[in-house]
């Protein structure tokens, strides 16, 4: 039995039963609200996460890049949905090839975006299928009414090649009633045009445990980071630190004063993600820590509060502020059952950036 | 040719030439000033990078991780400087393998970091070099006094195995003269005790200009971002945006309303680092663009100011507040003469956590 504290650091650690209970949670939480789980794999990268969501009753999962879609599916996942507008010539190439061989849907916010979609796929017998995105607080992509979202649903729906899948939203964090709000005048337009809506998709962790508030329009939750949970989820009282599964072990490679440590992690490891936050993690078994600084390769911890103060060469495990880019630092996380490993994985979707 | 308009996005360009003229500027200035040039690596993760700076005349590499001291050797650099303290028996072993095919040297701060290399490195025919780190004002690892620096090299002189190489420091950006002045008076302290000081190393792009500066003491400088820069670097008057050879190309793939724009580069591909700056880059050919807000895969841009507004579709380079974490998040640049490909790198050393 390998014990964690004996791997190299800085280094991802993975509490199996952590994530296994979350993942349940949520999976019981879906099906009491009488919605679909479609959980984001942004937040692992891993198929073997993915599979187990899957087995666990989603209905399918949610990428962000197409490259993701490619290590997903060369996996054996099979029913994706890329919430990411696909633009050039380039993407819809590699969209059609998956679309060859999985289910795979995506989003459109854009005339232009429909445009490119309705050029490259034209086969009335193989539609791909396209929901409109909406912006229904965010700020960020999606169509600014329920009108816009009418009108862009109407240009898929007139595409021989293309097939309208629904309305997807990513709501801001605590918006989720400003969102289903805007999900349920949109919905009520369609239907006065006699527009069929087949899926309404929403979702968000920090929001994850008011899931039935959506359930009265929406049909579908894409939740992320509430696999591992992580500090942010914690702020936004979604998860408490207990629930964490994801951490970052270090050592604390300097003390150069009786009130600093500084630990073999820096942003190459927890990220500059601040998410609202002050300080860049909690330190397990060491609550008073502050993490006070990163630099690329240091963390900066400030030990003036803490009774017990770790030493040089002593590891420390670290909830970070946002677990979903740390993931993406690493070429490997280690699978543990309590303290011990249970496995090693490559981190198959990291660094997929297009 | 390639253009580069033609790469998928979101990529990493670096401009060769302009990189090449930062190169040489830098190894320019450290011949007048009389200081031997060691560039840091971490800001590139490039082999190629890595020789050309050697081929330029510096006697060295910088590296911070085990990891890019594995990668550079592998790639043929000889004289690796690792300043960062290496703890715990797992790290001295591979310490131990670099030594016996390179020229590693390594740096410490506490005795026990020293006890760990005086019990590895046993040889006095191959003695291991270390510099003693000292905390010139940054805050960070390093000794607190002149005092302290002395008492830790009597160690390392007492160790038989170990060579004491000098001093090393990473001054605070901007306090370069308290750097200065802290690294002569510790010299002043060992000429006192007769003491020979082989090296005196300190670093940093955002006060190179002001290398001379540190020339009346040290006899070594250590850059890293230099060779690419970045809007950070601009902002602390190292160089202009003329000079940023590193460019994020990302493609507009959303135009909800007038003044949004939403790219295909969030913090997965600019990192969230902001180093004190409002905004995550710079945009060229579009000025006024101010990039506000970044989730992990999309960049929000207002274009409220700006006269002409790409549109859907379009790719747009940004210079990123800070160039060298970006670089960690790509596995491959492409590298430019003008607009156009010149050759595609995988990022060698790039990932190497520990």
């Amino acid at each position: 039995m390998t014990h964690y504290s004996t791997l190299d650091t800085p280094s991802v650690l993975i509490d199996l039963d952590k994530a296994e209970a979350n993942l349940r949670r949520a999976q019981d939480a879906a099906n009491r609200a009488g919605l679909n789980l479609r959980p984001h794999i942004k937040t692992h990268k891993l198929p073997f996460f993915a599979r187990r969501q899957v087995d666990l009753g989603a209905v399918g999962i949610n990428v962000q890049k197409l490259g993701e879609a490619e290590v997903m599916a060369d996996a054996g996942l099979t029913d994706i949905l890329l919430t990411f507008n696909i633009i050039g010539a380039a993407k819809l190439a590699r969209l059609k090839a998956l679309h060859e061989r999985v289910t795979i849907r995506v989003v459109a916010d854009s005339a232009e975006c429909v445009a490119g979609l309705a050029t490259t796929f034209t086969d009335p017998a193989r539609p791909l299928g396209v929901f409109v995105e909406c912006d229904t607080g965010m700020g960020r992509c999606g169509v600014q009414s329920p009108e816009a979202a009418l009108d862009l649903a109407r240009r898929i729906v007139a595409a021989p090649g293309l097939e309208f899948a629904g309305l997807m939203t990513y709501p801001a964090a605590g918006k989720y009633k400003q969102a289903a709000e805007w999900l349920a005048a949109a919905k009520a337009l369609f239907d006065a045009e006699s527009i069929p809506v087949p899926a309404i998709t929403t979702g968000g962790t920090p929001d994850i445990w008011h899931m039935e508030a959506a359930a009265g329009v929406a049909t579908e939750y894409r939740p992320g980071t509430y696999i591992y949970m992580d500090r942010s989820q914690v702020a936004a009282g979604a998860a408490s630190f207990e629930d964490c599964a994801l951490t970052v072990l270090a050592t604390v490679v300097s003390r150069p004063t009786e009130d600093r440590a500084i630990i073999d992690a820096g942003s190459k490891a927890l990220t500059s993600d601040l998410l609202g936050l002050v300080g860049h993690g909690y330190v397990l078994d060491y609550p008073e820590a502050k993490i006070t600084g990163l630099s690329e390769e240091h963390g900066t911890i400030d030990l003036s509060a803490c009774a017990q103060k770790p030493g040089i060469g002593d590891r420390i495990r670290i909830i970070p502020n946002h677990c979903c880019p740390v993931t993406n630092l690493f070429d490997r996380v280690y699978l543990l059952s309590g303290d011990n490993l249970v496995e090693t994985l490559p981190v198959a979707a990291r660094g997929r950036v297009d």
